[in-house]
Parts: structure tokens; sequence; C-alpha cells
């Protein structure tokens, strides 16, 4: 048997990494974490930028006798589990659902998270004199214009199941759920989503979900 | 024989449009183009929006006798043709090197392109009064930033070969070369990723990359 070692560097707080703790814990896929702490900069030590040159989490490395995987990109890992162990998957086997699942998992990924993570906050403060205000508005302008055009899709995605995989959720909650997350961690207004709240409600109920919360996660400041 | 017809939706000069049409040639799958004039708001019009709620571009629709698929996002849109249409492939077999291409595509889908496209440059000129300065610092900023971790990372994953399929492009540089040319447009420097530039040079020889050009397509201003 070939010992695979598998090792996720994360923040607990990062939404990115919570997408990925997400899907290891739905595939029931053992691993280690390694705490990368964003608020001191760990990500731009330089053992930490040798290892991913990209500076940011999540990473996922995967060690065997024979090869070693660095990969980063939280949606690059998923897949990459996915197709590395079928077993339980995250998409499912129809090719157009697979395709609009991965599409709206984009619209978080691609662009919502991207214009709304810390480097792009600071750059705001840094560069641009952002007020808290500022960035408060441009913070919920993004999950507003993303969560509109989702909640639009999300009716004819689920055609009246529970989960995106009809019995059980995968790639699409994977991604959806820590958006969700973060959405009320800026108090951005979510009545308007029934849908999604209705999504993120059933997916807190299961192990899985409950496991990858940020404050769950053994870096989390042990006062929360 | 079922007639599948394909629509791309698409702007001549948007990079994420342009990601899809080399994908595109490079599979020789014949499609149709349908010009969305951003400059005109063309993707906030009621048509436009009641097909795609996400109002981007672009947007690909397939239609058969028996179904009809509707579909945002570039690198879903790339994941669909390739397994839809598994001939010409654009990622190769090796599932750690296809998450690898992946894992750089995300790089720019993720990281690089959403902070730069017109609607944040938008924004960031009507909510934060940012100068044309500010505004080329900051597109230059995010360019730079996943251009030096994607040339880290280049010569490893092409391990001497020209292109990711070894004799021949395929996802990795229907991503990139998009970027290359943003790059190129709005000024920043480029001297500092000669393996980014050869692959440019190459995949520019090769028809599938001349006919995805902006200015070739039939939306391009004649003055071109």
């Amino acid at each position: 048997m070939i010992m695979i070692h598998k090792t996720l560097y994360s923040y607990w707080r990062s939404s990115a990494s919570y997408r990925v703790r997400i899907a290891l814990n739905l595939k029931e896929i053992p691993y280690e974490q390694q705490a990368i702490n964003l608020l001191e900069q760990g990500q731009y030590s330089n053992d930490y930028l040798t290892l991913n040159p990209q500076g940011l989490v999540p990473f996922y490395v995967e060690q065997s006798d024979k090869t070693t995987l660095h990969l980063s990109q939280s949606l690059a890992i998923m897949d990459y589990l996915d197709e590395a162990y079928p077993e339980k998957p995250l998409l499912p086997i129809d090719i157009q659902q697979r395709a609009r699942i991965r599409s709206i998992a984009q619209i978080i990924a691609c662009d919502v998270h991207p214009l709304n993570n810390s480097g792009v906050l600071n750059y705001l403060d840094h560069h641009l004199s952002a007020t808290e205000t500022n960035k408060h508005a441009w913070y919920q302008h993004w999950i507003a214009k993303g969560f509109v055009a989702i909640e639009k899709q999300l009716p004819d995605l689920l055609a009246g199941h529970t989960f995106s995989l009809i019995d059980k959720p995968g790639y699409l909650e994977a991604v959806i759920i820590p958006q969700i997350y973060n959405a009320r961690r800026f108090n951005c207004p979510l009545d308007h989503y029934p849908c999604l709240l209705a999504l993120d409600a059933a997916c807190m109920e299961l192990d899985a979900f409950k496991k990858a919360v940020p404050e769950q996660q053994p870096d989390a400041p042990s006062s929360l």
C-alpha cells in the first residue's frame, strides 16, 4: 500500500481554505492542517513563498514515496481531489450539470471573493485611502452582485432538491457556504436570497460543514 | 444526426471571451458569435440579463432539439467543452498535471483578471475617486503579482517542452495569452517574464490564436 500524506496549508478565517476543508470532509479524506497566520504575514515568509510562490492560502501538498504534488487555488484543489479520489464525488456525472455547478462556483471564486480578500482590502486602504465605510460598501457591492445572479439560477439548478447532488451537498455547497459566512461576517443583508439561505441551513446540519467552520479550526483564537 | 447550435456572446476586447475563442478554435468547434457591446452597456440590457443574470461576457449557449445549455464563466465553459467534446483535448490525461494547469489558469482567472476588469475599474473611478495614475498602478500591481508566481512555476510545468500539451497548446495557453495581451495593452513591463513571453511567441504562430485576437473579431472597430 502506498502511503500518501496530505497537508493543507490554511488559515482559519480564509474562506478559500474553508471551501477545501468542506470538500475534504465531504470526501472523508484524512489530512493534516498547517496554519499560515495571515494577520502576522505568515504567507510572505521565505519558507512559505518557496513552497507557494503566490503566497496565498489554501495550499495543498500531497506526498507519496514516488511523487510530490504542490497545488494552489481552491477550485483546482477540489477538482484534483474529485479526479484523484473519485469515491464520494463532489460533482454529478451529467456533463451539463457539472458545467452549471462550476459556473456558479466561479461566480464566487472569480467575481466575488477575489475582490474582497484581505490583500485587496489592504490595497484599498494603503493606496486609495479608502475609509472603513468605503471598504464596507465595496465588500457589500461585490457580494450582492454575485448573490443576485446565483439566487436567480439556484431553483433551476436544484430542480426542487435540497442539494446539488440531489440528496447530498458537493462542490457547489463547498463554495457557497463559506461565502455566506463571509457575508454575515461583514453584515451584508441576506433577506433577498431565500434559496441561498435554505441551502446554507441544510448544509449546516451536516458534520462535514460543522467541522469546517472557521471557529472550529485549530488556529482559531481560543477567545472566540 | 442531432444538430447542435453553439453561440458565444462576447466582446472583442473582453479577455475572458478571448480565452473561450482560443479554446473553441483549438478544439475546432464551429460557433456563432453574438457581440455584446460593453462600452454601450449592452451587458445590462433587459434581454441580455434575462439570458445571463450576471450580466458579463463570455456567455455560451448550446441548443439542440432536446436541450438548451446556458453557461457563464470562461473556465466553466472551457471545462465543459473539454468534457462534452473530448477530441482535441485542452487538458492532459495525467491528473496531477491537469491540476497544476488548472491552478495556474486560476491564478489569472481568480486573482488577476477579476481585479482588472472594466466593472472594477469603473467602481474605483466612481466610488473611490481613483485617478488614471491610481488605476494604472492598481492594474499593474495585480498583473505583476500573478505573473511573478506563474513565471516561477512554468519551467517545472512545461519540463522543457514548448507547450502545456508537449507539442501543442491547450487550457493553460488559452488563459495565459489573453492576459499577456491585456498586460501589453496597459503597458505593464514584461521583461521579467521570459518563460511567459516565450509561450506567447510560440502560440502566436498558430492559427487558433491568430484568429482569436481581439482586433480580428467582427465587433472590433474597423478603424483599428
